[in-house]
């Protein structure tokens, strides 16, 4: 093991000194050796600054690993998530009915199914407009209550299948509701109509701070209507929680409850009743087809050579990139507005799960983990950041993502759809053109002028993922896909991407600053700083109140 | 400056090896000395890395590097865009008409004013229901099509004062289109209504090929129903661009056509007629507040000593972290929902501006330059990317924002408004909570376990930027804080910030790879990697049309 860390380190002194476009020059080969493709993807990272020795040296680590063992214990229902000591079993979620593959879990899929059926009898109730408030008028709007892992995947899904129609139509509206300071749901409570208003809580513990603020303002509202806080209750809250006790305690109706479970982590849960927006948005059929694209990764994950399994190819690169090239950003740039939000969603997914320095028997990590990964509509970034990938300064990794079939075949009856197909097309052209510029510098260009600020340095790396067309089925395998690359990467760190003990110190300090903030006297439990900037808060908030 | 320049990098050597912590411990005047304020700011920069000592060099680098000639040239109208031989004169935009200060552009002022009263009579006409479409109904749905510049400066400030309220109410609906691929252009067309909806072309250059796309496809769509191009451009067009020409050819109408000049940058625009959503939305008043706000910034930053001058302190400390510290990214995260967009327009302000690598005279810049700027909505993130900041391997810095006064003063008469101080009170709380953390780790958690996985190691730098409150005149001044600030970056690294020379070979690479598209036998101009991609596109989309 310590010699092929050895040997990629050295790899790595010789990547640093080379460029991107002297890989090509050894012959065309480079293309077979560095492109992967499996069902409607195909990745070419033909680009990323690795050689075929070092690519070999990859997979050795990877096998010596035996992240064929970490792959397998995932899937047979071990406690991979050590510190919690509990399986992480959100693959099984998407598993069909008869799927017999977790003999220690048994009841699990069966578990899964019951629950999706109590979630279709709710999708049903609603999109046949038989929900009605407490005076018997038929919900128009659905507010969606709840973040991270509880928004980000249903926000994700809901965005980029805007483009199959929606049989609810404009008859009702979802919205989602999860910025703590009240900015979302005040704005919301201005034009509802609280008869017509349904309220989704979805937190995991059903204790999340944010989103019961949120909750609070919003009972209020629909009290100050209803005149009683039962009416509201029963009538305009369903809950989406682990907690079945903190649901009833709360006062969710036994029928408004939707479970689901410990074993899923948030930032993996759209697949379970926490996709609940999705399945009122488009039809249990198409949240069905989600799940079936979400399984076929998992067969393909499960049954691939490294060397052709896609997770595991992504899961390498930025190993590579982030552990031995020491590239600490990694943008996502995908060429498809239907996909705004999947870096947010990747931000999430690959920060909170791989943003650790413990390995899983405790001890540090020799090697940098998860950079970091942001990103933006491509074409548009075009126009914001790309000036700092293409003649700035900063090592970044970039990951390019197209779709390749849209506005074909009539799917678009418009008089317009010629002028779509075009602009898909000039989208497309941008996405290679871009990257190609950013590996090879300005090779292709004209050099009748050395004008050293119109130089482009080239030298970035980056992968393009073509998708072959954005069906929900092909949406659930591209989730997938990344949720099996955060778990390779993970394994290839040997940390444990199920935890987020990071975030748990912050929420119980904020508890304090915000007794700080009401008590002057408490202040000094704090750093100089803190105390500082609570002070402020006073000083600005009373000048407020003598000016009432 | 050489000895300025070793003693720093000297500093940075302590500095990597000392905590954050162990620069409190010398006593309260720390916070004397890394806290500012000016109007309705305050900023805490005590909790970066820095000493009284490097604080010092860090002065002194700026007055030895003569910044203030160089802010003075920026003021007096010099050339400061040397590779474009031409003046930024964005803050010539905001100024009052009377301001003499301009002497070598005379005129500049005027018609900075004459423009903002042409665009007054648009504004009063829209707004008063007077502006109708071809068939002779009243607009009721504005579309304003531009990227970049054009588009992320009106959305922010569109977005920021959605509390303020707005006469036009919901009787007129503003949308913002800017993706190349037409994925907002083409679910705005499925409902909008041709006879009542106006489009605003936004484009410096009235050439950008993504705007002009969506162009193409709106006129298109217009067209089908008004049966005639004339009527549709005259009716339904407004254009806002620096080349009158091109507008003209194009077929606006002389009295649809707001300009704007090229000695403002596309990142700097939002102040002249780029800002017309603005002013459409929240009417000429609102506008002016802004434009006053962004002026009293000016007046801060041409009469301030470095110590005391906001955009200074800022662009001091992302040097000292960028160029020294080697800190390559920079989060932004405002604890404020309104200003969900401000890390969108401050990475294309601060990267497209300063992701440079060749300094003014042509050499190349002996330091890192602009970091990564990203960023989410504080809270939100919290849920998403903190677990990188607090247990990561990567070093980032921070920059929090929070607006102190909101929902106060009856603000908000509704029943709900106490819930939502509450919830303005928690953000705040977690605001500080999380800078604490990040800069002191787990000093103040009870620590009966030293389980690794809980640790916090604390030490990421981070400045706390506090806001009385969101009015446009604030709102002003908050974004030409932002902008003074990256001039200052710029001046400490001797780079132009005003051109962007990194994105211009990406666009005609992009017109040969849509002829490849199209013409296979045109490939062979590219290297092996895009070839390869450009025929992943014909074989998937010949697929397709066999299935026909």
């Amino acid at each position: 093991m310590e010699k092929i860390i050895e040997a990629l380190k050295e790899e790595a002194i010789l990547a640093r000194k080379r460029s991107i476009k002297s890989l090509f020059n050894s012959g065309a080969d480079r293309i077979d050796l560095f492109t992967a493709e499996h069902g409607s993807f195909k990745i070419d990272y033909s680009k990323q600054n690795i050689s075929s020795q070092g690519w070999s040296l990859l997979l050795d680590y990877y096998y010596k690993s035996k992240i064929d063992h970490k792959i397998h214990a995932l899937f047979s229902g071990k406690p991979v998530n050590v510190t919690e000591n509990r399986p992480a079993l959100h693959f099984a979620l998407r598993a069909p009915k008869d799927v017999r593959s977790l003999p220690k879990h048994s009841s699990i899929v069966a578990d899964v199914h019951d629950e999706l059926e109590a979630m279709a009898l709710i999708v049903r109730k609603i999109r046949k407009r038989k929900w009605r408030g407490y005076s018997g008028k038929a919900i128009t709007n659905i507010v969606s209550l709840g973040v991270g892992g509880s928004e980000l995947g249903p926000l994700l899904v809901c965005d980029a299948l805007q483009e199959i129609g929606s049989s609810i139509g404009d008859s009702i509206k979802l919205h989602f509701v999860s910025s703590m300071d009240g900015t979302q749901i005040s704005q919301l409570l201005e034009v509802l109509d609280p008869e017509r208003t349904l309220f989704i809580i979805s937190s995991k513990s059903f204790t999340t701070v944010d989103t019961f603020y949120n909750v609070n303002t919003a009972l209020k509202w629909l009290t100050s209507y209803s005149g009683s806080i039962e009416l509201a209750k029963n009538h305009h809250f369903i809950g989406v929680s682990a907690s079945q006790e903190k649901m009833e305690a709360w006062g969710i109706r036994k029928e408004n409850q939707l479970i689901f479970w410990n074993w899923v982590g948030g930032r993996f849960s759209l697949w379970s009743t926490i996709g609940l927006p999705i399945a009122i948005k488009y039809g249990m059929d198409v949240f069905y087809e989600l799940l079936e694209g979400g399984y076929e990764m998992d067969f393909h994950f499960k049954n691939s050579t490294p060397e052709s399994c896609l997770p595991t190819v992504l899961a390498l690169i930025s190993f590579w990139n982030s552990s031995f090239l020491e590239i600490s950003a990694n943008a996502v740039l995908p060429y498809d507005g239907r996909l705004k939000l999947l870096p947010n969603y990747l931000s999430q997914l690959e920060m909170e799960s791989n943003g650790k320095a413990v390995s899983v028997n405790g001890t540090e990590v020799r090697f940098k983990t998860s950079p970091i990964i942001w990103g933006e509509l491509g074409p548009n970034a075009q126009h914001a950041f790309y000036q700092l990938l293409h003649q700035g300064t900063q090592d970044v990794s970039c990951d390019f993502i197209s779709t390749v079939k849209r506005y074909h075949n009539g799917a678009r009856p418009d008089v317009e759809a010629d002028f779509l197909y075009q602009q898909q097309s000039l989208s497309l052209a941008n996405c290679f053109a871009q990257s190609s510029v950013l590996a090879f510098g300005d090779i292709f260009a004209e050099k009748e002028e050395i004008n050293p600020h119109k130089r482009y340095r080239g030298n970035q790396p980056s992968t393009t993922l073509l998708i072959e067309e954005l069906t929900p089925r092909i949406l659930g395998s591209l989730i997938a896909l990344y949720e099996h690359k955060t778990y390779v990467l993970s394994c290839l760190w040997d940390i444990n991407p199920f935890d987020q003990w990071g975030v748990e110190l912050g929420k119980s300090i904020s508890e304090e600053a915000l007794r700080a903030i009401h008590e002057p006297n408490y202040r000094n439990k704090f750093d100089d700083s803190t105390k500082w900037l609570l002070t402020q808060v006073s000083d600005w908030s009373s000048k407020d109140d003598t000016n009432k």
